[in-house]
Protein backbone atom coordinates (compact mmCIF):
# COMPACT_ATOMS: atom_id res chain seq x y z
CA UNK A 1 0.00 0.00 0.00
CA UNK A 2 3.21 2.49 0.28
CA UNK A 3 3.18 3.46 -3.27
CA UNK A 4 -0.89 4.09 -2.91
CA UNK A 5 -1.26 6.52 -0.11
CA UNK A 6 -4.73 7.17 0.86
CA UNK A 7 -6.21 10.37 -0.49
CA UNK A 8 -8.57 11.70 2.49
CA UNK A 9 -11.89 13.82 1.46
CA UNK A 10 -13.41 16.52 3.83
CA UNK A 11 -16.91 17.23 2.49
CA UNK A 12 -17.74 20.03 5.46
CA UNK A 13 -21.45 21.35 5.02
CA UNK A 14 -22.87 19.91 2.34
CA UNK A 15 -26.72 20.91 2.62
CA UNK A 16 -26.78 19.97 5.99
CA UNK A 17 -28.16 22.39 8.93
CA UNK A 18 -26.18 22.63 11.89
CA UNK A 19 -28.51 21.65 14.33
CA UNK A 20 -26.93 20.40 17.61
CA UNK A 21 -23.34 20.32 16.36
CA UNK A 22 -21.75 23.82 15.90
CA UNK A 23 -19.18 22.67 13.85
CA UNK A 24 -21.12 22.53 10.82
CA UNK A 25 -19.43 25.85 9.00
CA UNK A 26 -22.18 28.40 7.44
CA UNK A 27 -19.82 31.00 6.61
CA UNK A 28 -16.39 31.50 4.65
CA UNK A 29 -14.63 31.92 7.76
CA UNK A 30 -15.76 29.04 9.61
CA UNK A 31 -15.59 26.81 6.06
CA UNK A 32 -11.84 27.83 5.94
CA UNK A 33 -11.31 27.17 9.76
CA UNK A 34 -13.25 23.83 9.09
CA UNK A 35 -10.29 23.37 6.39
CA UNK A 36 -7.58 23.91 8.12
CA UNK A 37 -8.55 21.84 10.70
CA UNK A 38 -9.47 19.29 8.48
CA UNK A 39 -6.00 19.58 6.92
CA UNK A 40 -3.87 19.61 9.99
CA UNK A 41 -5.35 16.23 10.57
CA UNK A 42 -4.70 14.61 7.41
CA UNK A 43 -6.92 15.93 5.04
CA UNK A 44 -5.84 16.52 1.07
CA UNK A 45 -8.66 17.81 -0.43
CA UNK A 46 -12.01 19.70 0.39
CA UNK A 47 -15.47 19.75 -0.99
CA UNK A 48 -17.97 22.41 0.24
CA UNK A 49 -21.11 24.65 -0.87
CA UNK A 50 -21.41 28.07 -0.44
CA UNK A 51 -24.10 28.92 2.49
CA UNK A 52 -25.78 32.02 4.07
CA UNK A 53 -23.50 32.36 7.27
CA UNK A 54 -26.57 33.23 9.53
CA UNK A 55 -29.20 31.08 7.91
CA UNK A 56 -27.22 28.45 6.51
CA UNK A 57 -29.21 28.81 3.79
CA UNK A 58 -27.78 28.32 -0.41
CA UNK A 59 -25.43 30.73 -1.58
CA UNK A 60 -23.93 30.31 -4.79
CA UNK A 61 -22.85 33.61 -5.41
CA UNK A 62 -19.48 33.96 -7.20
CA UNK A 63 -18.27 36.41 -4.52
CA UNK A 64 -18.97 33.91 -1.64
CA UNK A 65 -16.54 30.92 -3.51
CA UNK A 66 -14.00 33.66 -4.34
CA UNK A 67 -13.69 34.66 -0.61
CA UNK A 68 -13.98 31.02 0.64
CA UNK A 69 -11.57 30.02 -2.26
CA UNK A 70 -9.11 33.00 -0.91
CA UNK A 71 -9.19 31.68 2.92
CA UNK A 72 -8.77 28.32 2.41
CA UNK A 73 -5.75 28.84 -0.19
CA UNK A 74 -4.30 31.47 2.01
CA UNK A 75 -4.44 28.50 5.20
CA UNK A 76 -3.51 25.32 3.31
CA UNK A 77 -2.52 23.36 0.31
CA UNK A 78 -6.08 21.33 -0.01
CA UNK A 79 -6.71 20.33 -3.52
CA UNK A 80 -9.90 22.32 -3.42
CA UNK A 81 -13.71 20.95 -4.98
CA UNK A 82 -16.45 22.76 -4.72
CA UNK A 83 -19.73 21.71 -5.54
CA UNK A 84 -21.12 23.03 -9.18
CA UNK A 85 -24.12 24.72 -7.06
CA UNK A 86 -27.88 23.50 -6.21
CA UNK A 87 -30.55 21.37 -8.22
CA UNK A 88 -32.48 24.91 -7.70
CA UNK A 89 -30.28 26.35 -9.67
CA UNK A 90 -31.45 26.58 -13.55
CA UNK A 91 -29.49 26.28 -16.41
CA UNK A 92 -25.65 25.24 -17.02
CA UNK A 93 -23.94 28.43 -17.00
CA UNK A 94 -25.46 29.18 -13.72
CA UNK A 95 -24.64 25.90 -11.90
CA UNK A 96 -20.84 26.43 -13.78
CA UNK A 97 -20.82 30.55 -13.06
CA UNK A 98 -18.10 30.63 -9.88
CA UNK A 99 -16.10 27.83 -11.94
CA UNK A 100 -16.10 29.95 -14.76
CA UNK A 101 -15.58 33.75 -13.54
CA UNK A 102 -12.18 32.19 -11.11
CA UNK A 103 -10.51 30.35 -13.75
CA UNK A 104 -8.61 33.08 -15.60
CA UNK A 105 -6.69 33.21 -12.51
CA UNK A 106 -4.09 30.44 -11.56
CA UNK A 107 -4.33 30.70 -8.06
CA UNK A 108 -7.67 30.80 -7.41
CA UNK A 109 -9.57 28.72 -10.35
CA UNK A 110 -10.42 26.02 -8.32
CA UNK A 111 -8.18 22.36 -8.37
CA UNK A 112 -11.30 20.08 -9.58
CA UNK A 113 -15.12 19.92 -9.88
CA UNK A 114 -17.41 17.18 -9.00
CA UNK A 115 -19.75 16.18 -11.83
CA UNK A 116 -22.87 13.78 -11.38
CA UNK A 117 -23.80 11.28 -14.09
CA UNK A 118 -27.63 10.66 -13.67
CA UNK A 119 -31.07 11.17 -12.25
CA UNK A 120 -31.90 9.52 -9.24
CA UNK A 121 -35.27 10.05 -6.70
CA UNK A 122 -33.44 12.45 -3.24
CA UNK A 123 -36.02 12.43 -1.04
CA UNK A 124 -35.12 11.73 2.82
CA UNK A 125 -36.68 8.69 4.54
CA UNK A 126 -37.97 9.64 7.56
CA UNK A 127 -38.73 6.18 9.33
CA UNK A 128 -40.38 7.12 12.52
CA UNK A 129 -43.15 8.84 10.66
CA UNK A 130 -42.85 6.39 7.55
CA UNK A 131 -43.08 8.76 5.10
CA UNK A 132 -40.43 10.51 1.88
CA UNK A 133 -40.25 13.88 2.74
CA UNK A 134 -40.89 15.76 0.45
CA UNK A 135 -41.97 12.69 -2.18
CA UNK A 136 -41.42 14.42 -5.12
CA UNK A 137 -37.78 15.28 -4.97
CA UNK A 138 -36.35 13.75 -8.47
CA UNK A 139 -32.41 15.39 -9.11
CA UNK A 140 -32.59 14.99 -13.11
CA UNK A 141 -29.20 15.60 -14.78
CA UNK A 142 -29.88 14.82 -18.66
CA UNK A 143 -27.76 13.49 -20.62
CA UNK A 144 -27.69 16.60 -22.82
CA UNK A 145 -27.15 18.62 -19.72
CA UNK A 146 -23.98 16.31 -18.16
CA UNK A 147 -22.88 16.92 -21.79
CA UNK A 148 -23.03 20.57 -21.52
CA UNK A 149 -21.75 20.71 -18.28
CA UNK A 150 -18.88 18.64 -19.56
CA UNK A 151 -17.75 20.89 -22.28
CA UNK A 152 -17.50 23.55 -20.18
CA UNK A 153 -15.04 22.23 -17.72
CA UNK A 154 -13.62 20.69 -21.29
CA UNK A 155 -13.03 24.15 -22.32
CA UNK A 156 -11.54 25.86 -18.77
CA UNK A 157 -9.35 22.95 -18.32
CA UNK A 158 -10.72 21.77 -15.40
CA UNK A 159 -10.34 18.61 -13.38
CA UNK A 160 -13.50 16.77 -13.20
CA UNK A 161 -14.16 14.06 -10.63
CA UNK A 162 -16.53 11.36 -11.82
CA UNK A 163 -19.95 11.28 -9.43
CA UNK A 164 -21.51 7.88 -9.24
CA UNK A 165 -24.45 7.24 -7.28
CA UNK A 166 -25.02 3.41 -9.05
CA UNK A 167 -23.26 1.25 -11.51
CA UNK A 168 -25.16 2.53 -14.75
CA UNK A 169 -23.81 5.81 -14.06
CA UNK A 170 -20.34 4.89 -14.52
CA UNK A 171 -21.58 3.01 -17.46
CA UNK A 172 -23.12 6.44 -18.75
CA UNK A 173 -19.97 8.27 -18.08
CA UNK A 174 -17.61 5.99 -19.73
CA UNK A 175 -20.05 6.44 -22.96
CA UNK A 176 -19.13 10.59 -22.58
CA UNK A 177 -15.06 9.15 -22.77
CA UNK A 178 -15.97 8.01 -25.84
CA UNK A 179 -17.82 11.32 -27.08
CA UNK A 180 -14.44 12.86 -25.77
CA UNK A 181 -16.82 14.86 -23.53
CA UNK A 182 -15.61 13.26 -19.98
CA UNK A 183 -11.59 13.07 -18.92
CA UNK A 184 -9.60 9.80 -18.41
CA UNK A 185 -7.98 11.53 -15.81
CA UNK A 186 -10.15 11.48 -12.96
CA UNK A 187 -10.86 10.67 -9.71
CA UNK A 188 -14.48 8.25 -9.52
CA UNK A 189 -16.61 9.29 -6.41
CA UNK A 190 -18.70 6.48 -5.58
CA UNK A 191 -22.02 7.96 -3.88
CA UNK A 192 -23.15 5.26 -1.24
CA UNK A 193 -25.99 6.49 0.76
CA UNK A 194 -27.50 5.54 4.55
CA UNK A 195 -30.53 4.97 5.50
CA UNK A 196 -31.94 8.27 4.98
CA UNK A 197 -31.30 8.36 1.74
CA UNK A 198 -32.22 5.24 0.04
CA UNK A 199 -31.40 6.33 -3.15
CA UNK A 200 -28.50 4.95 -4.22
CA UNK A 201 -26.35 1.74 -3.68
CA UNK A 202 -26.62 -0.39 0.00
CA UNK A 203 -23.76 0.53 2.16
CA UNK A 204 -21.94 -3.37 1.75
CA UNK A 205 -19.30 -4.90 0.43
CA UNK A 206 -21.03 -6.53 -2.40
CA UNK A 207 -22.53 -2.84 -3.84
CA UNK A 208 -18.79 -1.29 -3.66
CA UNK A 209 -17.60 -4.46 -5.84
CA UNK A 210 -20.42 -3.98 -8.51
CA UNK A 211 -19.05 -0.50 -8.66
CA UNK A 212 -15.07 -1.08 -9.07
CA UNK A 213 -15.68 -3.70 -11.29
CA UNK A 214 -17.34 -1.19 -13.29
CA UNK A 215 -14.87 1.25 -13.83
CA UNK A 216 -11.13 0.46 -15.89
CA UNK A 217 -8.61 -0.92 -13.90
CA UNK A 218 -6.39 0.87 -12.06
CA UNK A 219 -8.05 4.80 -11.91
CA UNK A 220 -8.49 5.91 -8.64
CA UNK A 221 -11.50 5.97 -6.95
CA UNK A 222 -13.54 7.28 -3.67
CA UNK A 223 -16.53 6.94 -1.71
CA UNK A 224 -18.66 8.68 0.68
CA UNK A 225 -22.04 8.27 2.16
CA UNK A 226 -24.48 10.72 1.90
CA UNK A 227 -26.90 10.69 5.30
CA UNK A 228 -24.91 7.59 6.76
CA UNK A 229 -21.64 6.60 8.36
CA UNK A 230 -19.08 6.27 6.26
CA UNK A 231 -16.56 4.52 8.51
CA UNK A 232 -17.27 0.69 7.62
CA UNK A 233 -17.17 1.42 3.95
CA UNK A 234 -14.11 3.86 4.44
CA UNK A 235 -12.28 0.86 6.41
CA UNK A 236 -12.85 -1.26 3.05
CA UNK A 237 -12.12 1.35 0.22
CA UNK A 238 -8.28 1.41 2.40
CA UNK A 239 -8.02 -2.25 2.49
CA UNK A 240 -9.28 -2.13 -1.27
CA UNK A 241 -6.81 0.53 -2.53
CA UNK A 242 -9.70 3.25 -2.85
CA UNK A 243 -9.58 6.40 -1.02
CA UNK A 244 -12.02 8.22 1.12
CA UNK A 245 -14.23 11.35 1.81
CA UNK A 246 -16.14 11.77 5.10
CA UNK A 247 -17.49 15.11 6.62
CA UNK A 248 -20.15 16.68 8.55
CA UNK A 249 -21.94 17.64 5.27
CA UNK A 250 -22.93 13.96 4.74
CA UNK A 251 -23.50 12.81 8.49
CA UNK A 252 -23.20 14.45 12.36
CA UNK A 253 -21.34 11.50 13.34
CA UNK A 254 -22.92 11.94 16.86
CA UNK A 255 -21.79 8.90 18.30
CA UNK A 256 -18.53 11.32 18.55
CA UNK A 257 -20.50 13.91 20.28
CA UNK A 258 -20.27 17.13 18.58
CA UNK A 259 -16.97 16.25 16.33
CA UNK A 260 -15.36 19.24 14.13
CA UNK A 261 -14.58 18.35 10.82
CA UNK A 262 -11.08 17.60 11.21
CA UNK A 263 -11.89 15.08 13.46
CA UNK A 264 -13.48 13.08 11.65
CA UNK A 265 -10.38 13.15 9.02
CA UNK A 266 -8.39 12.40 12.45
CA UNK A 267 -10.53 9.20 12.66
CA UNK A 268 -10.27 8.03 9.16
CA UNK A 269 -6.30 8.63 9.36
CA UNK A 270 -6.14 6.59 12.42
CA UNK A 271 -8.23 4.04 10.56
CA UNK A 272 -5.57 3.87 7.67
CA UNK A 273 -2.44 3.65 10.06
CA UNK A 274 -4.37 0.49 12.44
CA UNK A 275 -4.87 -0.78 8.35
CA UNK A 276 -1.26 -0.03 7.28
CA UNK A 277 -1.85 2.33 4.77
CA UNK A 278 -0.39 5.86 4.41
CA UNK A 279 -1.62 8.59 3.86
CA UNK A 280 -1.87 10.88 1.24
CA UNK A 281 -0.42 14.71 1.74
CA UNK A 282 -2.08 17.54 -0.77
CA UNK A 283 1.15 17.57 -3.23
CA UNK A 284 1.37 13.74 -3.31
CA UNK A 285 -2.60 13.30 -3.55
CA UNK A 286 -2.05 16.14 -7.05
CA UNK A 287 0.43 13.78 -8.43
CA UNK A 288 -1.55 10.58 -7.59
CA UNK A 289 -4.65 12.53 -9.68
CA UNK A 290 -2.56 13.48 -12.10
CA UNK A 291 -3.33 17.15 -11.35
CA UNK A 292 -0.60 19.78 -12.12
CA UNK A 293 1.26 21.44 -8.55
CA UNK A 294 0.05 24.28 -6.94
CA UNK A 295 1.43 27.32 -8.41
CA UNK A 296 3.16 29.11 -5.63
CA UNK A 297 1.28 31.82 -3.75
CA UNK B 1 -32.67 -27.45 -6.76
CA UNK B 2 -35.86 -29.71 -7.04
CA UNK B 3 -37.91 -27.49 -4.80
CA UNK B 4 -36.93 -23.86 -6.35
CA UNK B 5 -38.35 -24.58 -9.98
CA UNK B 6 -37.17 -21.84 -12.16
CA UNK B 7 -39.57 -19.27 -13.62
CA UNK B 8 -39.22 -18.10 -16.76
CA UNK B 9 -41.23 -14.99 -17.93
CA UNK B 10 -41.07 -14.29 -21.41
CA UNK B 11 -41.18 -10.32 -22.12
CA UNK B 12 -42.20 -10.74 -25.80
CA UNK B 13 -42.67 -7.16 -27.39
CA UNK B 14 -41.79 -3.98 -24.74
CA UNK B 15 -41.35 -0.99 -27.06
CA UNK B 16 -39.03 -2.47 -29.22
CA UNK B 17 -39.29 -1.85 -33.01
CA UNK B 18 -40.22 -5.06 -35.66
CA UNK B 19 -37.32 -4.31 -37.93
CA UNK B 20 -35.30 -7.59 -39.30
CA UNK B 21 -37.23 -9.84 -37.47
CA UNK B 22 -40.89 -10.32 -38.41
CA UNK B 23 -41.42 -12.57 -35.23
CA UNK B 24 -41.75 -9.46 -32.92
CA UNK B 25 -45.61 -9.23 -31.89
CA UNK B 26 -47.69 -5.99 -32.07
CA UNK B 27 -51.34 -7.46 -32.60
CA UNK B 28 -53.30 -8.96 -29.94
CA UNK B 29 -53.47 -12.31 -32.43
CA UNK B 30 -49.36 -12.14 -32.69
CA UNK B 31 -49.19 -11.51 -28.76
CA UNK B 32 -51.35 -14.24 -28.25
CA UNK B 33 -49.21 -16.40 -30.93
CA UNK B 34 -45.78 -15.74 -29.60
CA UNK B 35 -47.72 -16.07 -25.91
CA UNK B 36 -48.65 -19.61 -26.83
CA UNK B 37 -45.33 -19.93 -28.26
CA UNK B 38 -43.86 -19.06 -25.12
CA UNK B 39 -45.86 -21.47 -22.94
CA UNK B 40 -45.17 -24.36 -24.88
CA UNK B 41 -41.73 -23.81 -24.72
CA UNK B 42 -41.82 -23.72 -20.94
CA UNK B 43 -42.90 -19.99 -20.00
CA UNK B 44 -44.60 -19.60 -16.79
CA UNK B 45 -45.16 -15.65 -17.24
CA UNK B 46 -45.84 -13.23 -19.90
CA UNK B 47 -45.22 -9.86 -19.70
CA UNK B 48 -46.21 -7.67 -22.83
CA UNK B 49 -47.49 -4.09 -24.32
CA UNK B 50 -50.39 -3.01 -25.86
CA UNK B 51 -49.11 -1.83 -29.13
CA UNK B 52 -50.67 -0.16 -32.88
CA UNK B 53 -51.06 -3.98 -34.78
CA UNK B 54 -49.73 -1.93 -38.70
CA UNK B 55 -47.14 0.71 -37.24
CA UNK B 56 -46.22 -0.88 -33.63
CA UNK B 57 -46.94 2.29 -32.00
CA UNK B 58 -48.15 2.20 -27.77
CA UNK B 59 -51.50 1.83 -27.60
CA UNK B 60 -52.36 1.48 -24.17
CA UNK B 61 -56.34 1.51 -24.59
CA UNK B 62 -58.21 -1.13 -22.11
CA UNK B 63 -60.17 -2.64 -25.31
CA UNK B 64 -56.37 -3.68 -26.25
CA UNK B 65 -55.81 -5.36 -23.46
CA UNK B 66 -58.66 -7.00 -22.64
CA UNK B 67 -58.99 -8.76 -26.16
CA UNK B 68 -54.94 -9.43 -25.87
CA UNK B 69 -55.82 -11.03 -22.54
CA UNK B 70 -59.04 -13.06 -23.57
CA UNK B 71 -56.67 -14.43 -25.58
CA UNK B 72 -53.67 -15.28 -23.37
CA UNK B 73 -56.09 -16.83 -21.13
CA UNK B 74 -58.20 -19.05 -23.98
CA UNK B 75 -54.90 -20.54 -25.47
CA UNK B 76 -52.71 -20.99 -22.07
CA UNK B 77 -52.93 -21.22 -18.72
CA UNK B 78 -49.21 -18.04 -18.24
CA UNK B 79 -49.37 -15.58 -15.22
CA UNK B 80 -50.08 -12.55 -17.11
CA UNK B 81 -48.13 -9.08 -16.36
CA UNK B 82 -48.77 -6.29 -18.71
CA UNK B 83 -47.09 -3.18 -18.55
CA UNK B 84 -48.81 -0.26 -16.58
CA UNK B 85 -48.04 2.19 -19.51
CA UNK B 86 -45.75 4.15 -21.45
CA UNK B 87 -43.69 7.07 -19.66
CA UNK B 88 -45.70 9.31 -22.15
CA UNK B 89 -49.09 9.02 -20.65
CA UNK B 90 -49.99 11.62 -17.67
CA UNK B 91 -50.66 10.65 -14.70
CA UNK B 92 -51.69 7.43 -11.90
CA UNK B 93 -54.67 6.86 -13.10
CA UNK B 94 -54.30 6.78 -16.62
CA UNK B 95 -51.32 4.52 -16.14
CA UNK B 96 -53.57 1.79 -14.08
CA UNK B 97 -56.40 1.75 -16.34
CA UNK B 98 -56.79 -1.12 -17.89
CA UNK B 99 -55.89 -2.60 -14.58
CA UNK B 100 -58.46 -1.11 -12.84
CA UNK B 101 -61.12 -1.80 -15.68
CA UNK B 102 -60.73 -5.81 -15.90
CA UNK B 103 -60.44 -6.04 -11.87
CA UNK B 104 -63.46 -7.35 -10.72
CA UNK B 105 -63.55 -10.22 -13.64
CA UNK B 106 -61.95 -13.22 -12.19
CA UNK B 107 -60.57 -14.46 -15.41
CA UNK B 108 -60.16 -11.21 -16.73
CA UNK B 109 -58.29 -9.67 -14.03
CA UNK B 110 -54.23 -9.83 -14.06
CA UNK B 111 -52.16 -11.48 -12.15
CA UNK B 112 -49.35 -9.56 -11.74
CA UNK B 113 -48.24 -5.66 -12.35
CA UNK B 114 -44.96 -4.44 -12.42
CA UNK B 115 -43.84 -1.50 -10.34
CA UNK B 116 -41.00 0.79 -11.23
CA UNK B 117 -38.96 1.92 -7.78
CA UNK B 118 -37.05 5.02 -8.97
CA UNK B 119 -36.25 7.59 -11.67
CA UNK B 120 -33.44 7.51 -14.35
CA UNK B 121 -32.21 8.55 -17.29
CA UNK B 122 -33.14 6.49 -19.98
CA UNK B 123 -31.98 7.43 -23.25
CA UNK B 124 -30.31 5.24 -26.34
CA UNK B 125 -26.39 4.77 -26.52
CA UNK B 126 -25.63 4.84 -29.91
CA UNK B 127 -22.00 3.47 -29.95
CA UNK B 128 -21.44 4.33 -33.82
CA UNK B 129 -22.62 7.80 -34.05
CA UNK B 130 -21.08 8.93 -30.23
CA UNK B 131 -24.52 10.06 -29.08
CA UNK B 132 -27.40 9.43 -26.65
CA UNK B 133 -30.67 9.70 -28.06
CA UNK B 134 -32.94 11.64 -27.86
CA UNK B 135 -30.82 12.58 -24.82
CA UNK B 136 -33.24 14.64 -22.36
CA UNK B 137 -34.80 11.54 -21.39
CA UNK B 138 -35.49 10.92 -18.12
CA UNK B 139 -37.78 7.88 -16.79
CA UNK B 140 -39.50 9.77 -13.78
CA UNK B 141 -41.32 8.03 -10.86
CA UNK B 142 -41.60 10.42 -8.07
CA UNK B 143 -42.13 8.53 -4.53
CA UNK B 144 -45.33 10.24 -4.28
CA UNK B 145 -46.47 8.67 -7.66
CA UNK B 146 -45.19 4.98 -6.52
CA UNK B 147 -47.20 5.59 -3.35
CA UNK B 148 -50.49 6.33 -5.11
CA UNK B 149 -49.51 3.60 -7.94
CA UNK B 150 -49.24 0.96 -4.92
CA UNK B 151 -52.05 2.35 -3.44
CA UNK B 152 -54.34 1.22 -6.26
CA UNK B 153 -53.06 -1.96 -6.71
CA UNK B 154 -53.25 -2.29 -2.70
CA UNK B 155 -56.84 -1.48 -3.12
CA UNK B 156 -57.46 -3.98 -6.20
CA UNK B 157 -55.68 -6.73 -4.52
CA UNK B 158 -53.67 -6.87 -7.42
CA UNK B 159 -49.80 -9.31 -7.64
CA UNK B 160 -46.64 -6.57 -7.36
CA UNK B 161 -43.35 -7.15 -8.70
CA UNK B 162 -41.24 -5.47 -7.28
CA UNK B 163 -39.08 -3.90 -10.44
CA UNK B 164 -35.87 -2.60 -9.45
CA UNK B 165 -33.01 -1.35 -11.53
CA UNK B 166 -30.33 -0.53 -9.42
CA UNK B 167 -29.28 -1.12 -5.62
CA UNK B 168 -30.86 2.23 -4.19
CA UNK B 169 -34.13 0.88 -5.57
CA UNK B 170 -34.35 -2.16 -3.51
CA UNK B 171 -33.86 0.22 -0.46
CA UNK B 172 -36.42 2.32 -1.88
CA UNK B 173 -39.04 -0.98 -2.16
CA UNK B 174 -38.02 -1.59 1.53
CA UNK B 175 -39.26 1.79 2.62
CA UNK B 176 -42.28 1.01 1.00
CA UNK B 177 -42.91 -2.04 2.80
CA UNK B 178 -42.42 -0.13 6.08
CA UNK B 179 -45.52 2.33 4.96
CA UNK B 180 -47.81 -1.32 4.50
CA UNK B 181 -47.94 0.18 0.63
CA UNK B 182 -45.50 -2.46 -1.26
CA UNK B 183 -46.52 -6.11 -0.36
CA UNK B 184 -44.36 -8.59 1.66
CA UNK B 185 -45.37 -10.95 -1.30
CA UNK B 186 -43.79 -10.18 -4.05
CA UNK B 187 -41.15 -11.21 -6.89
CA UNK B 188 -38.16 -9.25 -7.38
CA UNK B 189 -36.87 -7.91 -10.84
CA UNK B 190 -33.83 -6.94 -11.34
CA UNK B 191 -33.28 -4.57 -14.28
CA UNK B 192 -30.00 -5.08 -15.86
CA UNK B 193 -29.43 -3.21 -19.07
CA UNK B 194 -27.08 -4.08 -22.08
CA UNK B 195 -24.95 -1.17 -23.95
CA UNK B 196 -27.39 0.54 -25.95
CA UNK B 197 -28.85 1.30 -22.60
CA UNK B 198 -26.46 2.22 -19.77
CA UNK B 199 -28.83 3.22 -17.19
CA UNK B 200 -28.99 0.39 -14.69
CA UNK B 201 -26.51 -2.08 -13.19
CA UNK B 202 -24.12 -4.01 -15.47
CA UNK B 203 -24.15 -7.55 -16.97
CA UNK B 204 -21.91 -8.97 -14.18
CA UNK B 205 -21.94 -10.98 -11.22
CA UNK B 206 -20.67 -8.27 -8.83
CA UNK B 207 -24.05 -6.31 -10.17
CA UNK B 208 -26.10 -9.61 -9.74
CA UNK B 209 -24.44 -10.03 -5.87
CA UNK B 210 -25.19 -6.46 -4.78
CA UNK B 211 -28.33 -7.14 -5.58
CA UNK B 212 -29.36 -10.10 -3.79
CA UNK B 213 -27.43 -8.48 -0.85
CA UNK B 214 -30.12 -6.09 -0.50
CA UNK B 215 -33.04 -8.23 -0.61
CA UNK B 216 -34.68 -10.12 2.05
CA UNK B 217 -33.27 -13.57 2.11
CA UNK B 218 -35.12 -16.49 0.89
CA UNK B 219 -37.42 -13.93 -1.00
CA UNK B 220 -37.86 -14.75 -5.06
CA UNK B 221 -35.83 -12.56 -7.92
CA UNK B 222 -35.88 -12.67 -11.67
CA UNK B 223 -33.61 -10.79 -13.97
CA UNK B 224 -33.68 -9.44 -17.60
CA UNK B 225 -31.63 -7.40 -19.12
CA UNK B 226 -33.08 -4.37 -21.32
CA UNK B 227 -31.23 -3.56 -24.20
CA UNK B 228 -28.83 -6.46 -23.97
CA UNK B 229 -28.78 -10.36 -24.00
CA UNK B 230 -29.49 -11.82 -21.09
CA UNK B 231 -28.72 -15.19 -21.36
CA UNK B 232 -25.09 -15.05 -19.56
CA UNK B 233 -26.75 -13.70 -17.04
CA UNK B 234 -29.54 -15.61 -16.85
CA UNK B 235 -26.96 -18.60 -16.33
CA UNK B 236 -25.77 -16.98 -13.31
CA UNK B 237 -29.58 -16.64 -12.01
CA UNK B 238 -30.44 -20.52 -12.91
CA UNK B 239 -27.45 -21.36 -10.57
CA UNK B 240 -27.94 -19.07 -7.46
CA UNK B 241 -31.44 -19.40 -7.63
CA UNK B 242 -33.29 -16.67 -9.29
CA UNK B 243 -35.87 -16.60 -12.10
CA UNK B 244 -35.40 -15.34 -16.06
CA UNK B 245 -37.00 -12.85 -18.07
CA UNK B 246 -35.80 -12.98 -21.57
CA UNK B 247 -37.61 -11.99 -24.95
CA UNK B 248 -37.65 -9.87 -28.54
CA UNK B 249 -39.00 -7.27 -26.32
CA UNK B 250 -35.46 -6.07 -24.69
CA UNK B 251 -33.24 -7.39 -27.52
CA UNK B 252 -33.30 -8.89 -30.72
CA UNK B 253 -31.28 -12.09 -29.92
CA UNK B 254 -29.90 -11.84 -34.02
CA UNK B 255 -27.10 -14.40 -33.38
CA UNK B 256 -30.26 -16.68 -33.27
CA UNK B 257 -31.17 -15.88 -36.27
CA UNK B 258 -35.00 -14.32 -36.36
CA UNK B 259 -36.05 -16.43 -33.33
CA UNK B 260 -39.40 -15.95 -32.03
CA UNK B 261 -40.00 -15.63 -28.66
CA UNK B 262 -40.48 -19.54 -27.84
CA UNK B 263 -37.47 -20.22 -29.07
CA UNK B 264 -35.56 -17.62 -26.39
CA UNK B 265 -37.68 -19.27 -24.47
CA UNK B 266 -36.15 -23.02 -25.40
CA UNK B 267 -32.65 -21.54 -24.81
CA UNK B 268 -33.01 -21.16 -21.62
CA UNK B 269 -35.18 -24.07 -20.87
CA UNK B 270 -32.27 -25.55 -22.10
CA UNK B 271 -29.77 -23.60 -20.06
CA UNK B 272 -31.31 -24.75 -16.89
CA UNK B 273 -31.62 -29.07 -18.02
CA UNK B 274 -28.13 -28.83 -18.64
CA UNK B 275 -27.69 -26.98 -15.14
CA UNK B 276 -29.74 -29.22 -13.21
CA UNK B 277 -32.44 -27.15 -12.29
CA UNK B 278 -36.31 -28.38 -13.65
CA UNK B 279 -38.87 -25.58 -14.83
CA UNK B 280 -41.87 -24.28 -13.13
CA UNK B 281 -45.23 -25.12 -14.77
CA UNK B 282 -47.49 -21.92 -14.55
CA UNK B 283 -49.13 -23.84 -11.94
CA UNK B 284 -46.07 -24.03 -10.12
CA UNK B 285 -44.63 -20.61 -9.85
CA UNK B 286 -47.96 -19.18 -9.07
CA UNK B 287 -47.71 -21.30 -5.81
CA UNK B 288 -44.10 -20.13 -5.65
CA UNK B 289 -44.85 -16.89 -5.62
CA UNK B 290 -47.99 -17.33 -3.49
CA UNK B 291 -50.24 -16.25 -5.82
CA UNK B 292 -53.51 -17.61 -6.20
CA UNK B 293 -54.42 -20.25 -8.35
CA UNK B 294 -56.22 -19.22 -11.87
CA UNK B 295 -59.52 -19.45 -11.73
CA UNK B 296 -61.23 -22.21 -14.06
CA UNK B 297 -62.66 -21.25 -17.19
Amino acid sequence: MQDNPLIIEVRCNESTMRGANPHLPYSAEEIVREAERSHDAGAAMIHWHGRDAVTGAPDNSVELYRETHAGIRAATDLITKPTLGYISQSGVEDRVKHVRALADDPRLRFDAVPVDFGSMNIDTWLPAEKRFEPGDGVYVNTRNDIAAVLGVFRELDTFVTTVCWDVGQIRTALCYREMGLAPTTTLWEFVFTGDSRPSSAGTNVHALNAMIAEIPPGEPWQLMCYGGDVLPLAALAIVLGGHVSIGLGDHDYARFGTPHNGELVERVVQLADTLGRPVASPAQARELLGMPALPPA
